[in-house]
């Protein structure tokens, strides 16, 4: 299944290989599109996709119908590849107003996505070879973004019971290679929230550890979930806590807007050198045949920092789903913000798990997706109906697999 | 100049030495910068820019009311990597039509714009240390772009009575380690339209020299100006002159939306391994961090394929200013399309005649920019207005200079 089965001259032997060894998801979507073709979409509970099924803000249609109406001259042309002083003093504001660190537009980049966002940062900051330290479970494409830039990624797990951050083992892993780690709260695939306390530690921590290696080593603060905290909680902003911090989100999640690609990266004022890091971003922004973020898109959330969409509902869909699963006697951590669930797997082969699930029209991401095998991944960023109508096949799944 | 002053240990080596050598285009733009805000916009020509003045058709103003005033569910959610079937119909009927080539939807992936389709084109067939053969005077960002991916640029110098390709100085160039060679027509500076015999020959000499290196020698044209042609021509299609030919494009330039960033890439359906080469392109574009091209966008150009800007106002722009210039003693070829000239700087030092141009308030970019000393580079993508202005300050600047 992991092997190469015939290279070819003509295109790049990695890409070749890695279509390859992810061909296996590529035929488990095929199969679950199928399944959604023979039932029909209503009838096939698909939990795969980080899609929000949700609409964007009515403040976000209401500014956009503004400006399709009464166009500004210009404003679909090239700006600073940084994007538009506007947007940036907006972002800028926002971050100011909810760490109490004083950022300000020259510390923001605008960029097409988290994805984007976090690209730029690690072209401006890797040399050949440096590693990324990130947390198991991970989102895949950390691993290539990385490789993207010539770095190599080191895998920490985190705690298994909460999903947060092992700080020991982290700490065991950092060495004078470490360039920076990843850290993604709320989590996907888990749905954790950092606590301002682990957040705190991580912070002293690696203060020392750069003092001790005489070294800059990053965290770069992947947050496209930060406005989807539940319970009334709100995630700590990681400016206050860790010093070379650089925060990459998107509006993909808090104003459902993900095929849109509009986020941005901000650095924290008082990181090492950071006037040379903006300068470097600015630049691997173009570099990298981004150029600028969407320029009407950039407008828009210029307008809308204050906005989200309704967070209610998806506390509600975690609450609905999270007590009939442990109900049935799966085993998983309850999340505090997003929209995942990380469980455990029942069966010791989580794609064997997720295959067993399919039957019963129920679809899945297995947990060796996210380099954790023996979970499976659940995206309930779906509309409330498949909540409730998938609730009698997981209680025929927990029966046919031997749970309870 | 070109030294790096202090390597920090913060940012990778290669971006701070990339910027440090690029800060004397920085400085020079500042400085125009300041002209600006000393004499106002309208007393300053500046031909710096390819960033077009006009605004979109109003096909695309419509289009863009309808769907702000009624959205669709769901119409800024995640869809295919490769981007909405119905865009991807629209654009391969628009390359059939103009091609006779029958492109279907499975041969286009949407991006980020051109510079997005080239990053994506370039990741997916390079293996490290490959070649990629690009013609002088070139878009200086081919450069960054094959470096991104682990290529690296042969520059090869076109004619320079014509700025057309040099067939033989190309095929000397040509090794076992060539991957590609991109082409760009009207071309970015020198407004060269690429003629067709010249593409039939370009074809020919590449399945000979395939055959005889036993190779896939792609030839990637870059047309972002491609429905920006004079004098009634149209630009020849490559797909019927060249078999391993990928077309990267945006809508910038033709629907005047540089901002937005909307672009394709499109194989040639005769293509060596095309199926292998899609699904890399499909790959790269979501693990570049592109994940897709903006949502909105798509579905405006699927609407669009057949509009364009009016071409007769840049034509016009030429003519007024070419026939100056050349009047005045320039020695300048006389472009086929696009919106840039690329003449010979007067004085052997093209840097110092653009800092002579900047002292009568002209701003310009010197050939070295593009890999050709002894030249300098007019994007005339701006206001009439400007163009009527600036021509008694070309008359200063040439009898300063001593021409004429």
């Amino acid at each position: 299944m992991f092997k190469i089965e015939e290279q070819t001259m003509s295109i790049s032997l990695k890409v070749q290989g890695a279509i390859e060894r992810s061909s296996w998801i590529r035929r488990m979507f095929e199969e679950g599109a199928a399944l959604i073709a023979e039932y029909g979409a209503e009838n096939v509970y698909d939990f795969t996709l980080g899609n929000p099924s949700v609409e964007p803000p009515a403040a976000f249609q209401q500014e956009l119908r503004r400006m399709a109406e009464k166009p500004d001259l210009g404003m679909h042309r090239y700006m600073n590849n940084a994007g538009y002083e506007e947007t940036r003093t907006s972002v800028a504001r926002h971050l100011e107003q909810t760490s109490g660190v004083p950022v300000n537009a020259k510390h923001i980049v605008m960029t097409c996505g988290a994805g984007g966002a976090l690209n730029v940062t690690l072209k401006t900051i890797l040399n050949p070879g440096e590693e990324v330290i990130i947390l198991t479970p991970y989102f895949v494409e950390y691993k290539f973004y990385a490789d993207n830039h010539g770095g190599t990624t080191k895998e920490v797990w985190t705690d298994p019971e909460t999903f947060q951050p092992d700080l020991a083992a982290i700490e065991a892993a950092i060495t004078r290679n470490t360039r920076a780690i990843i850290i993604n709260s709320p989590n996907n695939p888990t749905g954790a929230v950092y606590s301002a306390e682990i957040l705190t530690d991580l912070g002293r921590m690696l203060e020392r550890k750069q003092r001790e290696l005489d070294s800059t080593i990053f965290t770069i603060s992947d947050e496209p979930y930060a406005r989807l905290a539940f319970d009334g909680n709100s995630v700590p902003p990681v400016f206050k806590y860790i010093r070379n911090a650089i925060l990459v989100t998107s509006h993909s999640k808090d104003l459902a807007l993900p095929g849109e690609r509009i986020g941005y990266l901000a650095a924290n004022p008082s990181m090492d050198d950071v006037e040379l890091f903006m300068d470097g971003a600015v630049f691997c922004n173009r570099v990298l045949g981004f150029v600028n973020a969407p320029a009407l898109m950039q407008r828009l959330v210029a307008k809308l920092q204050n906005e989200s969409v309704d967070v209610t509902e998806y506390q509600e869909k975690r609450d609905i789903l999270y007590n009939h699963l442990t109900g049935l006697g799966f085993d998983l951590v309850k999340p505090g913000g997003g929209f995942y669930f990380f469980p455990k797997s029942p069966v010791d082969d989580d794609v064997e798990f997720v295959r067993e699930a399919q039957r019963h029209n129920i679809l899945l991401v297995p947990g060796s997706g996210f380099g954790a095998p023996g979970y499976f991944r659940i995206a309930y960023c779906v509309e409330m109906g498949i909540i409730e109508r998938s609730l009698p096949a997981w209680e025929r799944l927990a029966k046919d697999i031997g749970l309870a």
